[in-house]
């Protein structure tokens, strides 16, 4: 069964698949503001609209649009904006 | 609240958004072999694994690839296979 994760009051869910990638997830996020806490090292592509990030250690907030990835190391946390709702697909290493 | 969509008993789900791209799913298939319908013009996009393809009107499959898009047009039916769990994004047009 493909597994379905909410987050932020369902604000933001995920999809979870195993496959040639590793463990991955698909999801998506209303518009809004969310801090994630990584567990491993995630690769964060964009796949619909866009998510504007801060990064660990950064103070300049950047955004990242369909096809773009942004890495995250284990152990850290990271905000992402919406200003629309926005679709990306994230691989745990 | 983002609506969870599944289908061939919960072996394909999805996650239904609208933004700029107009109204999108992002989702998931389980390893397996699937029958769709359309009722839009659909846009599909591999954005995990890979889905090998028998497009209206086609006799040969085709297989797509993360960041690969193919169309099929409103009111027509056609085959995936998945030889893994893989993901997608589809924008309806």
């Amino acid at each position: 069964m493909i597994k379905v994760n909410e987050y932020f009051d369902g604000t933001v869910k995920s999809l979870a698949l195993e496959n040639e990638d590793g463990r991955v997830t698909v999801g998506v996020m209303a518009a809004g503001e969310f801090e994630f806490g990584t567990s491993t090292i995630e690769y964060m592509t964009v796949v619909s609209g866009s998510m504007t990030v801060l990064l660990p250690g950064e103070t300049a907030w950047k955004t990242f649009r369909p096809y773009e990835t942004f890495v995250v190391q284990a152990g850290q946390r990271f905000g992402v904006k919406t200003g629309q709702p926005s679709a990306y697909r994230c691989i745990y290493k």
